[in-house]
């Protein structure tokens, strides 16, 4: 062993310690069931002081690398957590790679841990920023909540029945007439989807979606085994749809998808309707922006369903906290019956705590006026982005002006976005969404999103980026 | 038709009518595009005035069973989700015919649906009673949380770290020294189970688990393919596991075990360790009822885990509300990492809400204090009750006298619980847990829960069926 750790290196020299013992032992050099070097020898080689070894084994032994054994020194386990994984290809994995959308999951995965760290420009980030969360409102609201001893026992299984009817009001008001046990609760809309695939579909059922779409919602559907196929709506599908064998359901978002802010005309909602309706392909409409519309906005689709052929499915992620976790499914009775029961199976309802609250802000009207200063607020942003888009992209690329939501998609004339952009970016502490994890093929666009940076980062994020894009230009 | 609807049934006219529709449609009598009767003539059949059959027939196309054609009357939908629900055999109940244990489905419908109902006795329930929930004192303390705009949005992978350091602390006082690297937030230990079947194991893994043990941890683990093992401990475990191939784990409920409330010794327990450490077993200990020791109480295992070897889980679904869902996983890192990154793809972790107000009952000592006064107040309903056992039970059953938790598993010596008693004691308003939901075999036992009737409810529901069992004897 000549390895020493680097006293200059960002990460601590303890844990490049522990970084170093775990290789030794995944790559089998320490190999299971041997006694480790003791401590005074490890401080020694490492050139570091024994508490220094000895807070890195305390370490490693809680992480079941080593195991102490009593009078006779510390053993390499043969940790069976550690073998079941390296066994395991865990079965949420099993179909992801046989499927036809594969995103590029380096940048997806730089993508969260960045968005953790601090001192970064989010340009792309799907939230609302610190800013525009209510969270005073939140905090003043939880006084005036009453609890009573039911509300917080568990949970019957379509969710709370107070929160369910303040829902079925609100829908209405979209055009959605349903009673209250056309709903269930969730745990916000990425838990639908999961329901969804779990209790509705086969396996190697089709989920046709439109390209592109929300990247989340890959996930639970290929990991329950169903085959994506990204079409473009009314060209494509009626002639998908003839070849079709077996199963299979739409899911899509109509109103403001993500990542293109595009809403689908009236026109266009009613003709998707009908060919779907006709053709007996169920459709998910994904209406998680619905309420952020800037203008009056277009109706959702199930609004225009009166064959119960659209499962519907909200949530306040986008307008009120996505923390609360609560969403919701409208749907027929018996498909409410069975995601309930499957709901109940899988962690027995969602918070009642978060039920309460959303209840309540809805019953109250905070939950509309927060809404409405929120819709201007979010337009007042979109306005400021714009401007500086204007102002310095103009020449290099295109959009749409956005009618609502988060997200302006940016497409460059050329062909410019690929991951070197995206690291460089990052080089400079912009963070960005691009094209390409949503569809491997396009290097055009950058999905922004004028909800999260504040409106300095926005200004200087954009125009680092545009500096970027520049030198690289200049560049051999 | 000749069918009329039954105006002295309890069901109501309008929900016969509906229920009847349906069963038309499901039998194949209206068949998928059928033009309906005309309302006028409907109502003369069933002999009901017009607007019941409107009201009826809104119902049945809010469902999907009907739809309205413009100009031309109502017609039987194909539906799509009723055609795909009637093909899919969804995957969640894909494994579950062929597993050995063979819960009886109806009995336990049976008690989700009077679970339910107000005018039940439960005599066992396993939950707090609704005036041992802090429904007041949790009111009380959402006024003094505080929220910032962080801890609303998304949360981080593992869950709120205020509340694993929390966790953390507490853990020490049992014996369980891990940092917050170590624990994973999510939705109740039943969530817990479930996102260890579909993380850690492939399917055909091979789950141990004592008989009887908790009736909600089969499902999960059935239902992504694991194979359900019922062993006896000490004593058959070890030749079980010379004769096992592939992957295995052991999931046990050391203290106050669900359905039995037995805890086993500190021997047994270190014991067991051994055994399955050595044999590379890993475990998962359910400790969700650790904290309702009446005494001094017996360690968890976990407390004796040098090597990382078992995976501990934790709620305060038994201690503070089920309401709130929250619960823990401790782990090695790797498998925290593992299972978090599930969670997230799961439902992007729990509630924001529900997490700040259990770090707040545990930093501020109102969970301490709480779960203190509750210990006092089971201890004196499990003397209560056994006081009745004592008086009305002692000829006929035995039973150990209950050291914490909720339960007795009480025996009769003849074999005289079946579904025809249980039925009985439903007519007289009294609500029992067989012994037979957890074992089909079993014939003796009844869970009792001391937990969730009131005193009163006790006295009564316990005479009451001791009146049934010496009815049913003296019957021929
Ligand atoms: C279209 C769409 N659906 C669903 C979600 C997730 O919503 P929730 O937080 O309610 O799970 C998002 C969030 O990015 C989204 O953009
Ligand atoms: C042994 C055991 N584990 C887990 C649970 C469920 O706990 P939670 O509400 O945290 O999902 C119960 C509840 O009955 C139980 O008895």
């Amino acid at each position: 062993m000549d390895w020493k750790p680097n006293r200059h290196a960002v990460i601590s020299i303890h844990r490049q310690i522990t970084d170093r013992i775990k290789a030794l032992i995944e790559r089998g050099d320490w190999s299971t069931d041997m006694r480790i070097p003791p401590q005074r020898k490890l401080a020694e080689e490492f050139g570091v002081n024994r508490s220094t070894i000895q807070t890195a084994l305390d370490e490693l032994k809680a992480d079941g690398y080593l195991e102490g054994r009593v009078g006779s020194g510390i053993y390499v386990t043969g940790n069976a957590w550690n073998l079941l994984m390296d066994q395991a290809r865990p079965n949420w994995q099993r179909h992801i790679e046989t499927g036809v959308h594969k995103p590029n999951y380096h940048t997806i995965q730089l993508i969260n841990d960045y968005e953790q760290k601090d001192d970064i420009i989010r340009l792309g980030t799907g939230e609302l920023s610190p800013d525009l969360l209510p969270a005073r409102e939140l905090e003043e609201s939880l006084r005036s909540i009453t609890l009573d001893a039911r509300a917080i026992g568990y949970s019957s299984p379509q969710g709370s029945i107070k929160l369910r009817e303040a829902l079925s009001a609100r829908l209405e008001k979209r055009g959605i007439t349903v009673s209250s046990d056309n709903i269930l609760i969730v745990s916000g809309a990425l838990q639908a989807l999961q329901l969804i695939a779990v209790g509705l579909l086969e396996e190697g059922a089709t989920v046709f979606q439109e390209g592109p779409s929300y990247l989340n919602s890959v996930h639970p559907f290929q990991s329950a085994g169903m085959r994506m196929q990204a079409v473009n709506r009314a060209e494509t599908l009626s002639s998908t749809i003839r070849s079709l064998k077996g199963q299979s359901l739409f899911y899509c978002v109509p109103t403001l998808n993500n990542p293109t802010g595009y809403s689908w005309t009236v026109e266009e909602k009613k003709s998707f309707y009908t060919l779907c309706r006709d053709a007996r392909i169920p459709i998910i409409e994904d209406d998680v922006y619905q309420e952020l519309q800037f203008g009056e906005g277009s109706p959702p689709l199930k609004a225009m369903d009166e064959a119960g052929h659209v499962l519907y499915l909200g949530s306040v992620s986008k307008t009120l906290s996505p923390g609360l976790r609560i969403g919701w499914i409208v749907a027929p009775t018996p498909v409410i019956k069975r995601l309930a029961d499957i709901k109940m199976q899988t962690d027995y309802g969602s918070s009642a705590f978060s039920q309460e609250i959303v209840a309540h802000w809805m019953m109250s009207g905070r939950y509309d006026r927060h809404v409405e200063r929120l819709r201007t607020r979010l337009q007042e942003r979109a306005e400021r982005m714009e401007k500086i888009l204007l102002r310095q992209y103009q020449d290099i690329a295109t959009w749409n002006r956005p009618s609502g939501g988060f997200y302006i998609w940016i497409r460059f004339h050329a062909p410019i976005v690929n991951k070197a952009l995206f690291l460089k970016a990052l080089q400079r502490k912009v963070l960005l969404n691009p094209g390409y994890i949503y569809d491997p093929g396009d290097a055009h666009h950058i999905r922004l999103s004028f909800a999260y940076a504040s409106l300095d980062e926005m200004e200087i994020g954009l125009h680092q980026l545009r500096k970027i894009i520049e030198e690289r230009r200049d560049a051999p």
